[in-house]
């Protein structure tokens, strides 16, 4: 095991952190199943070098940034926003790098839980003598590799419930329209948290009645890994047809083991185990982790969005909130929360809070307990 | 009629009405049924007078001003927020004052409505050969005395609709329990939007369930003009008891010409037209308005609140969203809007989107048409 020099940081550290950050952050639609990664090297109080990882199997940010810097980087400061890595995967070990260009000090935001790496970076270059500290700015890594981090330390993805609702907590009239609830920027809002999500999941009742094609649509250009579609169908009864099989995105039925797929489903798909046809959620998570999917974006109706909140699984509430009232008539947010007294309410936290177009964006976590 | 020089503004003239209607503010609590005012004096790019209506019968804001200025107000710029008087009330008319200092040029914000002003004050400056001219920050200053402005255009007050919800547009679970949705700020915050409204109205069915008092209660020793508290009781069912009737305010019933009155009531009460017990809502609101009241607050439940909207009668709604989840059997935010179909719905826009302490609070107004 290794022990991390205890640090005090500098302005400047603190300076360069963020922007290493945001570098990181410019992977957030293309790294996956990879964690984003940012990186600086400062030397004298100047950035000398600059890099980000922007895809899986190719370099890492540590690598660009040391390119970047060239012979300037001997006895330079390396901030990361994750601990190097020490193994070999599709490229060699960033370790292996800083040690051989030199650096002086390593900074990172925080240790690296994947196994191979798990404080082995940090040892290999306390070994040649580099300075290696961590901590720095860890809360904000921590919340952009929130996806990454989920899968690796709790085995299943983080799960962001997606939804649009009027101000008084309706997300479509008795008959079902909900067209559009949200306004146009709200709606191209969406397509950005898509773009950083594995998966979007929905359910057979949502595909039946919406047809949505749950594709990531920017339009202007900025890559993309199109993520999976991923459709809780207990019985494959939508498998046949249906927006979501359609585009340039893969798309995974989830069914029950008595589920008779059709015969000549040409569609990926995969049995979850269930009681009836309530699948066990944290299964249907645990298998798309073991998928290498950092993030899900729920993106269903009342009934199986309230399901992943009662069952503690949503980490994360997107909720765009438009002004319009739509009556006690229309359909409410959640269905089965089950909830009958005060006590037994859901209590949640505003992360982050603002205006998107006419429409009010909250982003919001359930705090622990209920 | 007067006519107004087309005028344009300096950046000066901006800052210095920018500075009157700050100044204006402060009485927000007190001038009822007055309208709030200020005024700043300012001479060779230098304020040197500053004042506010603080309460009806005591001195005007450009009086005030012109006091603090002294002999330096000839010649000066005089900038007021609305209309200097032209008659004699409780005080003697504002525009003779600023002649008699020998002020050089009057800019006001906004022409006063009131019957006895409305262009007269501009007319005897003018005719004292003082330059005057009005609509700098007009929107800002109709925003500020919109309760005011709204008894003088359209002889009914300004209504406000008050309420806390859930995230799912819920106010209390369905045994009633609402303590507390929202937070320890908000329920604060609530207090300084009271102190500003001349009534606090609320329905007999909100009195037998919750009991509340309907006082300001800043905490801070901050002065202000009890706001009226208002009962709709068409039977007068509620009259006999309960915290509305105790405190240091007034309490006004409203009850329908069948009420049979206990004998010994001492609350002040008045009749107002009805449809059984539906109460013509328009008719209690220029009855309100007959009585001086500018703002009206609305702290019912989802009926009255919602027959308020209905009607078309609510200017604004102020929410206080609590980030918390009571699940679809709780009671729902609206009662009675009637919609049933997407183009039914109640169109509003955010006017103010901000978080008090965990809470999240919206400033809304309906938009025309629904």
């Amino acid at each position: 095991m290794t022990t991390v020099t205890e640090a005090t940081f500098t302005a400047f550290d603190h300076q360069c952190m963020a922007r290493a950050l945001r570098l990181a952050e410019r992977g957030a639609y293309t790294t996956r199943p990879n964690p984003m990664v940012g990186c600086v090297i400062a030397s004298d109080g100047e950035v000398i070098g600059e890099g980000w990882h922007q895809r899986a199997g190719e370099a890492h940010a540590e690598v660009l940034a040391l390119q970047a810097a060239g012979d300037r980087a001997r006895g330079a400061t390396a901030y990361v926003t994750l601990e190097p890595c020490a193994h070999t995967g599709r490229t060699g070990p960033c370790a292996d790098a800083l040690v051989a260009a030199g650096v002086a000090r390593v900074v990172a935001a925080m240790r690296d839980p994947f196994p191979q790496v798990d404080g082995a970076g940090f040892d290999r270059l306390r070994a040649a003598g580099i300075e290696a500290s961590s901590g720095l700015m860890e809360t904000q890594a921590r919340h952009l590799n929130r996806g990454y981090l989920s899968r690796q330390e709790r085995g299943r993805p983080w799960l962001r419930v997606k939804l649009a609702t009027s101000l008084d907590g309706r997300t479509a009239m008795a008959n079902g329209d909900s067209k559009w609830i949200s306004g146009e920027a709200s709606r191209l809002d969406v397509q950005h948290w898509r773009a950083r999500a594995g998966a979007i999941l929905t359910g057979a009742g949502t595909v039946l009645a919406d047809d949505p094609s749950l594709t990531v649509r920017l339009g202007d250009g900025t890559p993309f890994e199109p993520p999976l579609r991923v459709v809780l169908d207990p019985g494959l009864a939508t498998v046949a047809r249906g927006r979501v099989r359609e585009g340039d995105a893969p798309t995974l039925y989830v069914h029950t083991a008595d589920a008779k797929p059709p015969r000549q489903i040409d569609a990926q798909r995969v049995v979850a185990p269930a009681q009836g046809s309530n699948f066990d959620l944290l299964a249907v998570l645990q298998l798309l982790a073991a998928r290498g999917i950092n993030e899900v974006q729920v993106e269903a109706g009342a009934t199986l969005a309230g399901a992943f909140i009662a069952a503690g699984l949503a980490d994360e509430i997107l909720l765009y909130v438009a002004p319009v009232l739509l009556g006690d008539r229309a359909r409410p947010l959640f269905g089965g929360l089950g909830i009958d007294t005060m006590a037994q309410r859901t209590q949640l936290e505003i992360v982050d809070a603002r205006t998107i177009g006419e429409d009010q964006r909250l982003l919001l976590r359930p705090l622990a307990g209920r």
